[in-house]
């Protein structure tokens, strides 16, 4: 992973990679990959998905505190074919298929060093600025942060290993078992694949909750046992409440907040049964206001916690398993693809951005 | 324990209480017991303290969602000496010195029986409505909620289980130990209480912060590292944060939010480090806002929790054993003792509710 | 639950019961019921299944430290129709079907306060001297211990819930998940039980070890991945530790001793990764020596940690869903039906004490 | 670090290290260090301790399956003064005196990654074949396994945080607490600085078990509530058993073997309470043998876990936290000192190997 600012052409062929050069604006141009270490390798990526947070970037050239002040390479969710590897790689070689986790961790730190690297202050990760990101031909990336695909896992499926993930932390942090009744709140492609992952975790009752009725259609296509259609006047939290209930027909033991909105929290502090648990797997806008009494009087007098879930760490080679025995079947999550051109790539981030029918959009390269 | 609303004379000798007859107004009146149990003891009350929540019942007659309909025996921080005991009772016997756990669990739904009864939503606790409290010469208690003090322990220390139990339980919530940095949001007595535990738990730096001088005063004479005295303005908070990471001088792992306000609970939130946890060990008022990003922004890309702390489970005998072993001593937080006499009673609530120089009212029956 | 060492008869009409009465002896006889508590039920029993610790007594009138003194209705894996409940039980009604839950904790002492129930020192067990048992054609018990059977879960299925639960429980303590590779040591009714439930929470890869090939064709009929046939020599050890390595493909990440026997355990010691868990779930003999050496190597250096399984807590609804829900299917364990009469009634034991292919022998009453 | 086998001298001044190189035979010979890569630190070694392990290569030139096959740099209990920094390095500068953790993890395995480096299989350990060792004059480490000493710590402390940090792992994973009884089995430096840490984690009662009245008068000093002298004979288990629980005068909930015997194993089974748990800390021979039916028994029917401790993880701070608050003392667990010159050094080794009353032998360098 190289860090943002420099466009310079390589010697011979030239590796060609999307740029976000201003707002709403991508270009292909050449991108010089750093040298191969002798732990690194070099992968031609095939499949690349766009997420919320690239979006975000080409809408804003920000995200919270991350301003894009350089042109940067875009894209993290992606898989590709291994083409060369450096010295000390044993485990991989030419050719074969995998799919890459976008985070390098420090490994010096003690959040690293005990096990929590997604919290790692200095993380570099694909398209995060300074950091240069994967949507591009070719990249050069550590090996242990490259899994291999096995036969019946496609290269898009391998890039959706990045959401996935997501919801894959979400369930280990939210301890997701046969005995976890779950409320989805959200039915964006964070929300889906967190339904998604939580059947896979055994869950017995999933119900979803969004304010969008063909959103639910989608979850209830991948196997919600029920949805629930909300507005989003916080005046209706009662009464969405007492319905969320009787749609689930047993205690709430554990929420996922994937909308991270007021409205959104608050309900899920309502609902959730004492001694359980709400994991805030999203944050929807940069400002907003929640009246904290009922949420704290639920946190205090039920012990209902509050659970903070941030990336992930450690979860490819079992969103890999996932995927590979059929317990979770992510291609029905993309809707639109799209060829790695000049003339594609911009309506490519505009589909992502134009809400509509979108879930996922994928570029194959 | 029994229920409100009775006050038969039982045959013979009157067992006199303090009843709650309405607001601000306290009554000392005769309190029928009821049949003692095979597992039960009866025991004569000796030391009481005054909770804030009992205060909070004599000012507004209701807590929360409890509300007093009818005339209630008040209190909850006891500790006596037992005086019989039924047939199936093998551990105590008349004469010893106890501390009395107040609750009663139901012991047959899923929380009880998984071990967390401080939520049971069926508990039976002594002074909250509908059950009466333990403010009475005599009372009727499941022996397995009586302790028995060691010599070196006295009557009123053992009432002050009560408040220590809950400092236990946010530590062991809060999972300190001397790998944790602690800071502890308020000095009132379950602040310093919390202080107190911490510490015991080994925590190697302990930061208290409030609004008011002199008990940040008797913070720092109980033990702590530091402390630092804010204002009340939700504006000060980045400048406050930043005093408390320089008295600190540390990160600072769990924060204890004892006051339960919208700017303690931002405060806590923002100064927490990464993957550190927030708990919730008191609730300020019934009605607040708070700007959630920043706050939730902490919890989501941080992984800061938080952890909600209602009431103490299985805390008594850690509770003596520090008081035994003097590595709490909790003496210095009484700070006024009164007889249980009609004269007295109301001036005791009264002091307790004042504020002032007062920490642990104490009555000595 | 009574305590045994009596058979007085109730007035009106007798409740018959199957007591032990010496070695290999049962007799039906009658079984005075004891009253009916205000939080109890009594229960019309319908399906008993024999368990090999009843067996056990049966054929020794002892089991590791409890010996049957006196003569003591035996049976505790059952379930039944509700015929009468007490005043205070809310969520039974005459005719619901239940399961019961055979062990009651003291509700006192630590370990049930904590919610470790199952290893309460008190507990009062179905069947277990010197408390009676549940193959009788009524029994009385806490409504809290009687869970109510969905419609499709059959009678039969609700007493597999206590064999099932085992399984559960074991499960729980060795956290199985959709990233758990599963060792199973046995393939007798607890093996197979244990496969079943790995299952259901989700373990990716399952192979099972017994020595007898008949077994094991059960084992994969109902799901394992891989068996493998072992001997009973110590010698075997290393070239069978490289054949379960093969057949697993993969790290064994959790190993459960169902055989509990010298060289299960090394076994199990040997295989399991770095950082996993043996749980030992079964006891096979009385007596066993076993070099400990590579054993106690492979905790230390590998921090392979081994966690003792007794019994279960809070698992019956857990079960009674995974049945309703079909995932796990209990009914091709049975096979051998007894009625309840003087006649069948030792056949029955025989059988389940035969070894061959009798793996659950099951009561209907 | 860098591997064993060569002895190349610099240009310029010699480095000088002890190099096992034979059977009982050491020799003070030049050492070429590794180029410093831009995150190391070159330090100037001040204090090393010999630890039972470097006394066993010496003794035997193997232990357990590392076999020294070429002439190896010995040591790994150290601590010294930064001489020069990496290009990287932020946090340190020369004359920072350091203690160093002696293993460096491969950062790409799933256990380096989950947080279990201690246990990772390509972990480079200091005098570990093939991997030179730290009694050397300068040596080259990482810079973050560099933790810097404050004022009030010496050099001989900092060396000495290495087995003070096998002791403060096995209290985290044993989970020690104010509320933790605990048993220590041998009163070896190990059993020594298990009870130090033990203490500082708050534990209200240690009992500390040898055969050895000398070593216990040493426990007793550093602060056991309680010492217990027991032989070396299987038979005299369930007296000492007895004598051990009125000892303690409490239940022990956990048991520390630091001595690794099947006797010292049994004991620790037999006598830690239910739900309680038994933490290997040390092997002590390579063959044993041990009766399992008790020690099973305990570990199933009443939950006793059996816990492996390896080495240690993320220690240092903490560690260096203990020392310089004064909550523990290593130093009078400093018996002998000797000066690093050839004289000396097998002296030193031979000191260490006596038994007698050396408990740990220390190079000042």
């Amino acid at each position: 992973m190289s860090k943002g600012g420099k466009s310079d052409q390589e010697d011979g062929e030239e590796n060609m990679a999307a740029w976000l050069v201003g707002l709403n604006t991508l270009k292909i141009q050449p991108f010089k990959l750093p040298p191969l270490g002798p732990h690194d390798v070099r992968v031609g990526m095939k499949a690349v998905g766009i997420c919320g947070s690239d979006v975000h970037f080409f809408k804003a050239l920000r995200l919270a505190d991350y301003v894009v002040k350089e042109p940067m390479v875009i894209g993290h969710e992606c898989a590709g074919i291994i083409e060369e590897t450096g010295s000390e790689v044993k485990d991989l070689v030419p050719g074969d298929r995998v799919a890459l986790e976008p985070g390098i961790g420090c490994w010096r730190c003690d959040l690293c060093k005990e096990g929590r690297y997604n919290i790692c202050p200095d993380m570099k990760f694909f398209g995060l600025p300074p950091f240069h990101g994967s949507l591009a031909r070719q990249i050069v990336h550590p090996a242990y942060l490259c899994f291999k695909l096995p036969d019946n896992v496609s290269l898009e499926e391998g890039a959706l290993c990045e959401p996935l993930s997501v919801a894959v932390h979400a369930c280990r942090r939210g301890n997701i078992s046969p005995e976890t009744n779950v409320l989805v709140m959200g039915a964006g492609s964070i929300g889906l694949v967190t339904l998604l992952a939580a059947r896979a975790f055994g869950a017995p009752r999933i119900v979803t909750v969004d304010v969008d009725g063909n959103r639910l259609s989608v979850a209830k296509e991948l196997g919600a046992d029920g949805v629930v259609e909300v507005s989003t006047n916080m005046q209706d939290i009662p009464k969405e409440v007492e319905t969320i209930c009787n749609v689930m027909g047993a205690k709430v033991d554990v929420s996922f907040d994937c909308a991270g909105l007021s409205k959104t929290m608050s309900t899920a502090l309502s609902v959730t049964r004492a001694g359980g648990k709400v994991c805030l797997v999203g944050l929807g806008h940069n400002e907003m206001t929640v009246p904290l009494t009922p949420a704290a009087a639920r946190i205090y007098c039920r012990e209902v916690d509050v659970i903070g879930v941030f990336r992930y760490k450690n979860t490819w080679p079992l969103c890999i398993e996932l995927l590979r025995s059929g317990k979770i079947d992510v291609k029905p999550l993309i809707t639109h693809r799209f060829g790695f051109s000049q003339k594609e790539i911009e309506e490519a981030f505009e589909t992502s951005a134009g809400g509509g029918n979108a879930i996922k959009v994928m570029f194959n390269l």
